[in-house]
């Protein structure tokens, strides 16, 4: 396997020639400029390469296991925590309000993608962590608050987030699980949970869970559930959390991939717990947790992509095999096969467009908190909401077809387990699934964040990519994004107030029609940045010139698909299938 | 998990309705009928579905063993293997001269896609004996055939084919196994192969490889090898197989699937082995067991998507999720949702379409065996020739594809182990990689099978598929595989001559248009059939409609990527991947 190379140079391009961060901070008021922000994530960087990337393989090939009803997470995975944590990682961008450093969102992404590229099992620790802290912020009362965030922000205490029960997953109406009154301002929550990531572990410290459940008087459906914060640990009578709460690990899930993370069923038996937020409101609270958490999956797509790539491009440049295309030399690297580029660009066109993409819309979730203007602010939430499920459905699906791409330059190679590229695939695929499945994420695109602001919020969207491509001249990338734009336009309207099977039939479809336009949007941003003679700017136009050419096409089939309809989808009767 | 159901209803509809069974039975004087081969089907799906659905979860979990340098294969493999050979199913297609039953080729490709829908693993020691049988048959001299063909063609003994080393695998030319002759008309094989499937088991009997070697005075490159037959087990002095040839597993792979499949690292230590064929024609030999193997491996694709589908379809009828689309009626069954009835039919588009070319394709090879005429068989031969790579990369690609859809329709449910659907997606995984990676399929089709007689193979093909478009009338499936059918023309004549970068660049994509086209023809065909009201038939219109209005527009998205050409994909230095 080889190393792990932080794509610093590529973040230090976006953020001082496409995404123009200083400016964009000075906006804001955030002290923090480019060389500070690439100082930081080079030092992330080097974490990830040197600490987490070495214990990937090994924690996929060791598993956590349950023993005695414990957790134990893989060999060197409590070090690499308390290393992570000792570091200051885990509070990078937490609000300093709660300890936290309140470094720009961006930062935050893209260590997200690098803890993904190098071990995605490790990376949720932290992600999950950092959800329910901005649950617990938003929702919790000042008591719950001063107990466990600050201890939550610095690592000390991690965090998991239990909603899905095996009769509720995507429909939490269906929930069963009770949390009855104590009298003491606590509750008694009792009921199973499944998938439970981060549910347990051996890094010590208390591990705090944020429960879906219903209260005895709850209306039934959605409006009926509420959110509870459940610790592993109970305060004893000198306030220090040493009491096992009525709580514990039914077994750990057996899954495809992502070996290392512990995925719990978890059990609560009477545990005790308070509530967060209002009482039946507990479906508003989660959303805050999983908005965080959606971006954070999508940016999981890209980094095990960026990772395979790095393998499969190294391995392409040393694995000799066939003979040079006009069949003078050989054996030759098989890099010089056109097969294996096209593989390759396929991979890097989408990861350098989604790491740009992605830092785009972290600037604007760093707007929409700390904007002085409250008008910025609303304007950059939602285009943050507009893009969540994109970056979270497309990021994952283009990541999973990318770790299969790299798999595939290592032919049978790739098929075993030595070089770890199945690994990849493995753990790339979870993410296409949790945090609500992309088919879900594409319903809420086309069913609730087309619809804001009457279409005005995605039409300002496409403005800004419009003025883009406008300014960019006769370039290749440029025109052709202009096109899949105006078709992109014509589908949008097309849906525009379509429900039920109509938006279902649509749904993925155009979401990926959206992703491809986006890209291209950043593309051209990056092309038209990209104007000297070194090889990140003559790789950007090429690149450009391979998406605008060999991936951007696929808007016009989408387009075609979507103009279709649902007719021939609906038809067949249900017992037909 | 579900049971499997047998695709019979889909066989007897092609078999009497689509491919005209009996008359081409009739040309090719093979004494089988349709109401015969469903007889035979049916048996062949029972035992399928009783004996080896039921072992493919267990056989993924138990995995074969290395213990002591022998396999053991998982519980009940052994058992199955000598059932499977006494009920005559290993020796079903074979030649009658060597002891088989003589059946048409298109019972046996059904065959093996229920032996892959149930049991990819189990079915690969079949579908390898059939493949060496073949390459003896075909290039074997009368005293090794008269030895070993009867006993590998009933199934008391087994074939493996060891090819790859671990510096030579698509390009055989590196290849370093040596075979020296031994001055009593044998060889002393010496090398190290990786990935040969079957390579040892525990089901008794000799294990018969076939082997790529080169002899001292060999030339260089692939124009230097030379195949041999090396047993397990070499005969005594009273002809008994009993004595242990020097060869030795080394290892059992680990892969990410097919884990009840030993997948052996092989050592030749001196083995003794026979040449087949003539020296240094080795590849031509091997070429007669790849293509009869490609068109399998293209099966297992279907076998896997067919199977796929069928648990996903049965879990979308039970689930309950949700509401339905006008909010009514809640929880609903998934299958309501029109996007998990998207993927459903993504995949039985595919399959009931895979099906069907398959079937035409083995109706091709059958006629080029037995037609009486010898300018017929020519023309039958030709066009196995130029289905092949596609039946092997479309088919494998459509059917990873496919089990990846499948499994998402489990949501979380899929990702974990409990039932089966991640062990579809990493089995499928392999198809796609191994008897020549999908890309090298792409490559065939491109440079080799477009060339066949001057274009004249594919221009025959082409205009099969015209004429039953047009004499389909105006129904939607017929008008749009006429349209995709004039840029898949078009695309041809453009890549007619192509080699080089052009050629592979253009490949993969190609393959995919060809496939698309190939499958609108079976769709049209199948639609035409179709015209009664029952189940069967209404289904057959609908999903016509389906392919022709959500899959089929990819198409045109291929075509424009295809014209784009090389020039973006060969820019990029290599040192800058």
């Amino acid at each position: 396997m080889f190393s792990y190379v932080p794509p610093i140079d590529d973040y230090r391009f976006l953020l001082t020639q496409v995404l123009r961060f200083d400016a964009a901070m000075a906006e804001t008021g955030q002290a923090v400029d480019a060389d500070l922000a690439v100082a930081v994530l080079e030092e992330a960087g080097r974490m990830c390469a040197d600490r987490l990337h070495p214990l990937n393989r090994h924690g996929d090939e060791e598993g956590s296991r349950l023993v005695d009803g414990s957790v134990i997470t893989p060999a060197g995975f409590a070090d690499a925590w308390r290393d992570f944590v000792a570091a200051g990682w885990a509070s990078m961008s937490a609000d300093p309000a709660h300890g936290g450093q309140g470094l720009p969102f961006i930062l935050q992404l893209w260590l997200d993608e690098m803890l993904s590229a190098t071990n995605l099992s490790f990376g949720l620790f932290p992600g999950l962590t950092r959800g329910a802290c901005e649950a617990i912020a938003a929702h919790a009362d000042d008591a719950l608050k001063s107990v466990y965030l600050p201890r939550m922000v610095n690592g000390e205490w991690t965090g998991a987030m239990a909603l899905t029960e095996s009769g509720a997953g995507t429909d939490l109406a269906l929930l069963k699980t009770r949390a009855v009154p104590q009298g003491d301002g606590s509750f008694a929550v009792t009921g199973q949970k499944i998938f439970i990531s981060s549910g347990d572990h051996d890094f010590g410290g208390n591990i705090v869970h944020l429960v879906l459940a219903r209260l005895p008087d709850a209306p039934a459906g959605v409006k009926g559930i509420s959110l509870f914060l459940v610790p592993k640990y109970l305060p004893d009578a000198d306030g220090e959390f040493t009491m096992r709460n009525g709580m514990s690990v039914g077994a750990l899930e057996k899954k495809m991939g992502i070996h290392a993370q512990p995925t719990c069923v978890m059990n609560y038996d009477e545990a005790t717990g308070w509530l967060v937020g209002a009482p039946n409101r507990g479906l508003a609270a989660m959303f805050t947790m999983m908005n965080a958490e959606r971006l954070m999956v999508g940016i999981q797509g890209l980094g095990v992509a960026g990772a395979a790539y790095q393998q499969a491009a190294g391995y392409a440049k040393e694995r000799l095999q066939g003979r040079s295309a006009d069949g003078a030399r050989g054996p030759v690297a098989i890099i010089d096969h056109a097969d294996v580029r096209r593989m390759l660009l396929n991979i890097r066109a989408f990861v350098e467009a989604g790491r740009a993409l992605g830092g785009w819309t972290a600037l604007q979730l760093d707007r929409a908190h700390h904007h002085p203007d409250a008008a910025e602010r609303a304007k950059a939430d939602a285009l943050v909401a507009l893009l969540t499920p994109v970056v979270k459905a497309a990021f994952t699906d283009f990541g999973f077809d990318s770790a299969v791409q790299a798999q595939q330059v290592f032919g049978g190679h790739g098929y075993i387990r030595e070089w770890g590229m199945e690994q990849y695939v493995r753990d790339a695929r979870i993410a296409q699934i949790y945090e609500g499945t992309n088919g879900v994420q594409a319903m809420d695109l086309v069913g609730r964040k087309l619809a804001m602001a009457g279409g005005a919020v995605v039409d300002g969207y496409f403005d800004l990519i419009a003025a883009d491509v406008d300014a960019a001249g006769a370039i290749d990338i440029a025109i052709k994004t202009r096109a899949a734009l105006a078709l992109l336009r014509t589908t949008t309207a097309s849906l525009q107030g379509a429900h039920g099977d109509a938006a279902g039939a649509a749904a993925v479809d155009y979401l990926r029609l959206f992703a491809l336009v986006s890209m291209g949007w950043m593309w051209t941003r990056m092309a038209v940045a990209a104007q000297g003679d070194d090889v990140l700017h003559a790789g950007k136009r090429i690149v450009a010139d391979f998406f605008a050419q060999r991936m951007l096409p696929q808007a016009q089939s989408l387009a075609v698909s979507i103009a279709a309809g649902e007719a021939s989808i609906m038809a067949l009767g249900a017992d037909c299938f």
